[in-house]
C-alpha cells in the first residue's frame, strides 16, 4: 500500500515522501472522509508519530485495515463501509449489473481481511442492502450516504455507551483495561475508554491500569496516549501483570471491548482477555465489556464458533524487526480469545448496562 | 560494571572491547569459579550473544546479579557464594577481626542486591558460618570450598528434581513454561526445564509452550534457546496467551520454577506466576513448582511476607532502548507475584514430589 499525499492538519510536522508527520500531540481522527478519499491515522505508527494517510483507492483500504494501520472492531466496521463507498464511486459503468458485479468483488475484499471483528460483516451487509437507486450515479450517492449513517450511528453508540457505563465508576476508582477501546478503535467517543472518560468528565477521581498488551502493544502505544490526552492518571503495566494487582485489591474494576459478542454473551476480544476476566471473577472484581449493539452477533448461540484470527507469528517473535527468540523458534499468534459468559458482570451497549440472562438482555434489535 | 577480559570457551567468536562475544550456539555454564576470578555468562545478553566475562571484584559480581546477567534464584545463591570467597581472597589482612569486619560488608552488599530470591539469603548465611579457621588463609579457603559446596549440592538438587519430576510427565505432554527455569538459571540441570529435559530422555514426546516473559523477556530469548539445543519442540507465546491455550485444553500441565516458597507452600516466583496458575486450575490442569530445597523459607508462614522487588519503569516503558509508551506515562514493574498454596499441585524438590499440606511435606530439612 502506497500512503498518499496528506496536508497537514493541526499541529507542527513535516513531509516526508509524500507523507505528512505530525509532531505535535492533537485530537487524532481515526477516519475521516474526504469526499473521494478517506483519511485514516495509520495507528501502527502511534505515539512516536501522528501519520494521516489520504487513501483513494479501495485496495489500500483493505489493506490498511489487514494491516491493522485500522483497528479495533468499530472503526474496522466503519472503515469498511467507507471503503466500499471508495471503491464503488471509482467503477466506470452506467450499466447497473455491471456495477453490482463490481460491488460485489469489492465487498469481497473486505470481507477478507480480517475475519473476528462482526462490525465488519455488518456493515457490508448494511452496504450491500444500501445499493439502490434509479441509476448508478444514484447507487454510487446512496453508497456513501450509507457509510457516512454508519459512522454517525456508530459515533452517537459510542456517546450513549459511555454515559450508560459511567454511572459504573465510582469516585475514586482503579479502573484496568486491556488493549485499546478508545476513540481509535471506534472512531467515535471510545466504549471503554468513553466509560472511563465520561467518568472523569463527571469529576470522579479515576486512575488507569493500562496493560501494554503484546504482541502490537496497543496498550502501551494507543490507550496511554489517549488517556493522557485526556490528562486522565494512567499506569502502564505488563499484560502478566494485571492478576498481581487484583490479587492485591488494587483494580475496582475491569473494562475491555469487544469484537464479537454471541446471543449468550461470550465475548470474542484480544487474546489475553478471557484471563483477565477468570482471574477478575477469583477476587470478586467487576468484569465489563463495553461494544455497541453491532458488535452483537445473535447469529451465534455461544462464542465457540467464532473465528479467532491466527496472525503471523513474526509480531510474537520480532520486536520493531528485532527478533528476540533464537532463529527458528516458532510463535503461536492468536489474535482473539473468548470469555464465557459466565465472567462478565455486564456488557454495556448503546441499549444500556445488560446482565445475565444475556440472551434474554441482548435482544434489543442491532443497529 | 567493567566485564573483563575473557578468553574464548569453545566455539567461535571475536574479541571486542576485551569480552569474548561467542557466536555459536554452545554448552553455556552460568558460572563458573576460575581459581581468583568468577566467570558468568551475560543472560542479558543472550541468545543474540553469547558473553562472558571474568570477573575479579565482588563489586562487579554484586553488580551482575543486581542487573539480571546472572538470574534465576539458584544461579543468584552461587554466584552471590562465589561473590563472597572472591570478596574475602582479596581482603588484605592477617587480623582474624579486621577480615571479619570486611567480610560483613561484603556480605552485605549482596544482601542488598536483589529481595525475593531467598537462596541469596540462604547462601549469605552458609558462607557466614564457613568463616572458620586457625588463621585469615585457611578462613579465605574455607570459603571458597563451601561456595564450592553450594554449587555443587545445587547441581546435584536440580538433578534429583529433575528424576523425581519427570514421572509427572507423560508421553505425548504439552507443558506450558513460564520464565526460565533451566541451566542458565539454575546454573545445574534446571528445576522446571529439568523437568522437561529429564522427560524429553526418557523418550517421552514433549512440546513446551513457552511464555515470552515481559518484560525482560527470559522466556523469549533463554528458554527457547535451551530447549532449541535440547531439540525439544517449542513454541513461543505471549504471556496473555497463556489462558487461551488452556482454555482449548491444549496445555497438559504448567511447570515453574520459584524463588522463594513460604511454609505453607505459598510460591513467589516471577510476575505472571499467579495468573497462569489461577487459570490452570480453572481448567483443571496441574500447576507444579520445581525448585530446591534451598528455596524453601520456612521462617514465613505464608507467602505474603514475601518481599516483592519493584525493578525500574524503563524495563516496561522501552524496549532495548526504544520507548513504546508516550513520553510521560509511567509505569509499575512488581517483578514477581505470590501464587497462593490452594492453586498449586505439587511442588517438587531434590526430597521428592509434594503435595497439600504442604506444611507437613515442606518440612524435610533445608540444605
Amino acid at each position: 500500500m502506497i500512503f498518499g499525499l496528506c496536508p497537514a492538519v493541526t499541529g507542527q510536522g513535516f513531509l516526508i515522501c509524500g507523507v505528512w508527520i505530525i509532531l505535535e500531540a492533537m485530537t487524532a481522527r481515526a477516519v475521516e472522509w474526504l469526499e473521494g478519499k478517506l483519511r485514516v491515522l495509520d495507528q501502527s505508527k502511534l505515539p512516536r508519530e501522528q501519520v494521516y494517510a489520504d487513501l483513494g483507492d479501495y485496495r489500500d483500504v483493505v489493506l490498511a485495515i489487514k494491516d491493522m494501520r485500522v483497528r479495533g472492531a468499530p472503526a474496522i466496521g466503519i472503515t469498511a463501509a467507507y471503503g466500499v463507498a471508495l471503491g464503488a464511486s471509482a467503477i466506470e459503468t452506467s450499466d447497473r449489473d455491471v456495477f453490482m458485479v463490481r460491488l460485489r468483488e469489492i465487498m469481497h475484499s473486505f470481507s477478507e481481511s480480517r475475519p473476528t471483528a462482526v462490525n465488519l460483516f455488518r456493515s457490508l451487509e448494511r452496504m450491500k442492502r444500501a445499493a439502490d437507486g434509479a441509476d448508478v450515479g444514484e447507487m454510487k450517492k446512496a453508497l456513501i450516504d450509507e457509510a457516512a449513517a454508519i459512522h454517525e450511528e456508530e459515533m452517537a453508540a459510542t456517546r450513549r455507551i459511555s454515559e450508560s457505563g459511567a454511572g459504573l465508576i465510582q469516585d475514586g476508582f482503579c479502573v484496568l483495561t486491556h488493549c485499546n477501546a478508545g476513540p481509535l478503535a471506534t472512531a467515535g467517543y471510545g466504549t471503554a475508554l468513553g466509560i472511563i472518560k465520561a467518568a472523569h468528565e463527571q469529576d470522579k477521581h479515576i486512575r488507569v491500569l493500562a496493560t501494554e498488551t503484546r504482541p502490537l502493544l496497543q496498550g502501551a502505544r494507543l490507550t496511554a496516549w489517549e488517556l493522557k490526552q485526556c490528562d486522565i492518571p494512567v499506569t502502564l503495566i505488563t499484560d502478566s501483570m494485571a492478576g498481581h494487582f487484583m490479587q492485591q485489591q488494587k483494580i475496582d474494576c475491569v473494562i475491555v471491548g469487544a469484537d464479537r459478542i454471541a446471543a449468550n454473551g461470550d465475548v470474542a476480544n484480544k487474546i489475553g482477555t478471557y484471563t483477565l476476566a477468570v482471574v477478575s471473577r477469583e477476587n470478586n472484581i467487576p468484569f465489563y465489556v463495553a461494544a455497541p449493539n453491532s458488535t452483537i452477533d445473535v447469529s451465534l448461540n455461544s462464542g465457540s464458533r467464532v473465528p479467532i484470527e491466527e496472525r503471523s507469528p513474526d509480531e510474537v517473535t520480532s520486536f520493531r524487526g528485532v527478533r528476540i527468540t533464537p532463529e527458528g523458534i516458532t510463535a503461536a499468534n492468536p489474535a482473539f480469545d473468548v470469555t464465557p459468559h459466565r465472567y462478565v458482570t455486564a456488557i454495556i451497549t448503546e441499549s444500556g448496562v445488560m446482565r445475565e440472562p444475556y440472551t434474554e438482555s441482548l435482544k434489543t434489535p442491532a443497529a
